[in-house]
């Protein structure tokens, strides 16, 4: 269906987070385009009550304690993703929570902008099947895979190589003695993007880049071995395709979220936005690319591990990650016991081929749990 | 008509030359895929015998005095390129010779995979309604022009900007009073690409990135005020286009004429070449861009002045700009005399707009006799 010359109606899970408040600083941009017909938070329900005032949605849902929103319908996150007034379901929610959600936009056959990729990386078979079967289109929110899928647009043939560029986060040029030492605010400083505790820590880590991997196998039906991780510090060339014939496609901007985002909820169509930045000729004249270091940085190689092993092991790196990065943020573990708690999790892990969801569901809890008796026994 | 399935039958007007020469090397390395139906040479009847014992070609032509080559059949370039039996025309003539081909080509439909970048400057205006009419498709070969047409695939909306990208040829760095010095040889020793002698010049004082300013204007029906020249001395990125969003894209590869050569040959299609050289990230670790220095390259201005004019001028810049170069490559006028020449021969005219085909080539005659009087009466 064009939808191009009428109001996209959106539902916007995750709507409190930091991908959930750029989409809505898009809508805001962009009037006359979009209509919020649901909005989904987690626990902060003051911005929830903000944001149903101002947009009027006719849906919502929280999971936290309180008063409701006034005015509209709480459902759940699935009847909201695959609602038949629902257009585009933006899902923005944070780890495996959205996995659900996914499935049901995915069997209803909605235009989804997938910004959160635990749900491709644990349950990517899942997804892109059900997709398939249900006529849904995946339009990809994160900056990289944004790039992707702009630079594959109009070619008749597959790409044979993915180049993912990562800015290497804010300790890209530490000694390893130094990664030890590792505070939060420091790993929460990135140099170039705003986003989230959870994915700027992973970006830290690198193991950001490790889900990319895999998200971009899934999402661009690419063999893991054909998506090569390069380190971009300046953040201006999010991604790169390379053809048959050698011919190579970037794609280039400011590093800003709302890019990405907009593209996914305006495609096929670019709408100028005036708040957005634009890339001034000084923002590339030095652009500088780099291996990235495995050695220092190992939960890369733990997450490409976990591709190419597939089954329930990358819903297990994920889930363990999940965990680990939680107690790092609580303080209770440090920056490099992240690597090693997921590293032993996955060393203990028995991986369950052609998963369902609940083997997907099953082995993941377990990951949790196993992570969090490492920690308390000595994981430190 | 889609040829994806069978021979893609070429005729190749400057086969002799460097391009055509690299557009019969792509023949060879991609057998099964072209059928050369007819070669098109100047003065170099040698190879051209040469080419026509390889190749069989129903057609030749040439302007050279000597014995024919055995076996077929002599016809005009105009007669080539509108064959019934061609379905790509390739222009690989030097100059404004290639005019009267392009036009024909045009008028009968023909896909032009057009490297001819003189007459689209010359008479854009002409050749753009005519292929319009005639249902013709330019793809061009140019390989930054190729970079555009990659990075437009698939967009439903026109750029807001295009970046065309330069290496800055061998004198990027001399300072002013050296540039009065400069020998044939050095403006010979192009750092990156492989190109004939006029464009090698050409490239040297920046009057090829400013010819292919205007040829941009044309193949893209952008203004001239929306593309913008950014010196990359590595001659990786090969262009980049700006979208409504602020979204870039750009194309990449080693520098080598045969990409954009095989790519106008196959498009739609990509295939792989054993041949042509891949990129490897050491290619493209540190990437620079800068603006062009206008002061010490004059050329550049002129022609985007030429193009802003419109009319008969670029045809003026283009003949002048020719002879100019000729003279400096028969040792007769210096390096810094090409772009005084062709300025005053640019102030010396009266423009006509609008013109008609008679207009134009009584344009680049004049401009051609003006330039060599203004060389012999005192232009050293």
């Amino acid at each position: 269906m064009n939808m191009a010359s009428k109001l996209k109606r959106l539902a916007v899970l995750g709507s409190t987070g930091s991908i959930g408040r750029q989409a809505l600083e898009v809508v805001r941009a962009l009037p006359g385009r979009f209509r919020v017909v649901g909005l989904a938070a987690g626990k902060n329900l003051d911005l929830l009550t903000r944001q149903v005032e101002e947009f009027r949605p006719r849906f919502a849902s929280y999971t936290a304690e309180g008063k409701a929103p006034t005015g509209c319908e709480l459902i759940t996150l699935e009847e909201m993703a695959s609602h038949p007034d629902v257009d585009i379901a933006v899902i923005a929610t944070a780890g495996t929570a959205g996995l659900g959600a996914v499935l049901a936009a995915a069997a209803a056959g909605k235009t989804i902008a997938l910004a959160n990729k635990e749900s491709l990386v644990a349950a990517g078979g899942l997804v892109t099947a059900a997709a398939k079967k249900g006529g849904a289109r995946i339009l990809p929110v994160d900056s990289e895979h944004s790039a992707i899928f702009q630079c594959l647009l109009g070619e008749k043939q597959p790409p044979c190589r993915i180049i993912l560029t990562a800015s290497g986060g804010p300790f890209r040029d530490f000694p390893p003695e130094q990664m030890a030492a590792v505070a939060v605010a420091q790993a929460l400083a990135h140099p170039s993007w705003r986003m989230g505790k959870k994915v700027t820590v992973d970006s830290a880590t690198l193991m950001n880049k490790g889900l990319e991997v895999i998200e971009a196998r899934w999402l661009f039906d690419m063999s893991i071995d054909d998506v090569t991780v390069l380190v971009h510090p300046q953040s201006i060339v999010h991604s790169m395709v390379e053809f048959a014939d050698g011919s190579v496609k970037a794609q280039l901007s400011r590093p800003d979220m709302r890019l990405p985002i907009q593209y996914a909820l305006t495609f096929p169509d670019r709408s100028f936005n005036a708040s957005l930045p634009r890339l001034d000729w000084s923002d590339f004249k030095d652009l500088t690319f780099e291996p990235p270091d495995v050695e220092r940085f190992p939960c890369l190689g733990l997450a490409i591990g976990a591709g190419r092993a597939g089954g329930t092991v990358p819903a297990v790196l994920c889930a363990a990650d999940e965990t680990a990065v939680e107690l790092f943020l609580a303080g209770r573990i440090g920056f490099v016991d992240i690597p090693r708690l997921v590293e032993r999790t996955l060393e203990k892990h028995s991986g369950v081929s052609d998963p369902s969801l609940d083997d997907i569901l099953a082995a993941a809890d377990w990951a949790r749990r196993a992570v969090q008796e490492l920690a308390g026994g000595g994981g430190k």
